[in-house]
């Protein structure tokens, strides 16, 4: 089925102890909706670039089955841009740079053909952006995702509740989860949250995995320990990517199916960071995708005696 | 099987976030073993011990088929005593005290009927004293497993190499992997280590869980996301204990096997930090143990389409 997917289409300056990508391609909803493609059929990008944006970039979308329709073009406007430095251990990074350019009167438009799309992902925006989108819906999608971060719950917690409470699956990362709960340990903290509305809550720990939670059901999937990661620029959109995308290609949201999503994001996820910008999500076979499933697979299950 | 374990057997005074424990019962032996009762037929304990000891500790562990013929008691003399606070967050600890006392001299002696025991855990000691023990050992025993801690790759790294030789498994955590093999990601880590001798190798991540490695295939165990972790000392010993107690019954070394030890390892683990000191480990029921089993192939498992 198809998946709505808003978020930025943007350009990274990316530093890691293997080297410097310059005007990258990267982009929340760059990522997420080629992780997408490879899993569902039809991907719906809303966002928006400058005139600086590659063609090459937005034909290789498009050859995927993204539609690019509600991606908004402006004329003499520079795309949005993000620079950062990762540290020696992978583990954290600065932020060095942030332009909003384009993005910063960024006025979401929904398509006509968008708007009964039934598989819908709010990447990380401001809250308001996120309501504008919704409130373009007709009809209620079958699963609702939804991104966030830090900065949206000191600078509009009231407005964030407010998208939080309309959606159904709230996919976080850990610091985010503790500080929207206030809980630290993040049991607690998938309690606190689920009562702000959300029926499911992925709960993402980089390098250490991902938790799904509904009501008192938990699953876990580890990130597949690799020897190098050389940008994990992405690794988490690209998560929700193979994890929406998995859901809209089976229309299944039991909570069995829910934890093949999360394998598939944390797969999707681990090519991604094998190396730098969107490059591994170019070019991927179906059976490359089925054998790194296989290798979590190889790396959880056992068989009790 | 019978299994032989070689550690210290403490006094911690123990302060985390939940309260203060001031002369709380520890020593990695004490909670490897009392974990290691509960799978396995008898431990045997090789330790040394003050005559400040309590006598109701030792009714416990001979209580639940520990052997104590191998626990030197030294009359006059103060058993070994650890004091740490742990942070806010309980990842991170520091050592307030650390009293060597009856340990200085420690010279272990294997009983006579010790000597030939199938299944061995040297806990962290010097490597000269894991060697003593090693070296009092008759014939081959059919699995050793070793711990150790950076202070002895600092201080005494070439003996420690002679003594990691000697075993089948090491279990370390994160951070003694990534010292003693120089490399940081953990699977460039355990590649380095397996070439120093050992055919496993258990790298334990806390509350991030256990990898098992033994040539290129490897295993992943979470630990169990709790709402609440009141004491985490004892937790690695408590988990060596599981995984070496599981191998000890079963007998069985192949890794399918190897896989369900890490299990039980983590599944002891989680229940002990749930109290303070070894309290949890004091009285446990086998269908207790059996229902977070459990709890770990929930969290774990699925199903492939």
């Amino acid at each position: 089925m198809s998946l709505l997917a808003v978020g930025t289409v943007a350009f990274d300056d990316i530093q890691t102890p293997y080297g410097h990508a310059k005007m990258a391609i990267g982009g929340a909803a760059t990522y997420f909706s080629l992780a997408a493609s490879y899993l569902t059929s039809e991907v719906r990008l809303v966002s928006v670039i400058g005139d600086d944006f590659p063609e090459e970039t937005l034909n290789l979308m498009q050859g995927k089955g993204i539609d690019l329709q509600g991606l908004q073009k402006i004329e003499g406007g520079k795309s949005f841009f993000w620079a950062g430095r990762y540290h020696q251990d992978m583990n954290g990074r600065d932020t060095l740079d942030t332009q909003l350019n384009v993005l910063a009167d960024f006025n979401p438009i929904l398509p006509e053909s968008y708007r009964t799309t039934p598989y819908v992902m709010l990447g990380n925006l401001t809250p308001g952006v996120q309501k504008q989108v919704l409130d373009q819906l007709e009809g209620q999608p079958n699963l609702i995702g939804m991104d966030t971060m830090n900065f949206w719950m000191d600078a509009a917690l009231d407005e964030l509740k407010e998208v939080i409470k309309r959606v159904d699956v709230l996919i976080i990362n850990d610091e985010e989860a503790r500080q929207l709960s206030g809980e630290y340990a993040l049991v607690k903290a998938a309690a606190h949250i689920q009562k702000m509305g959300p029926r499911f809550l992925v709960i993402k720990k980089g390098e250490h995995g991902a938790l799904l939670f509904e009501g008192d059901r938990m699953f876990y999937a580890p990130a597949l320990p690799l020897a190098e990661v050389f940008d994990p620029t992405g690794a988490g959109d690209t998560f929700a990517g193979g994890f929406m995308g998995y859901i809209s290609r089976t229309e299944d949201t039991s909570f069995e199916n829910m934890k093949r999503a999360v394998i598939y994001g944390s797969a999707m996820a681990s090519i991604c960071v094998e190396k730098f910008s969107i490059e591994r999500l170019k070019q991927l076979s179906l059976s490359q995708i089925e054998d790194r499933i296989q290798r979590f697979v190889d790396l959880v299950q056992f068989e009790q005696k």
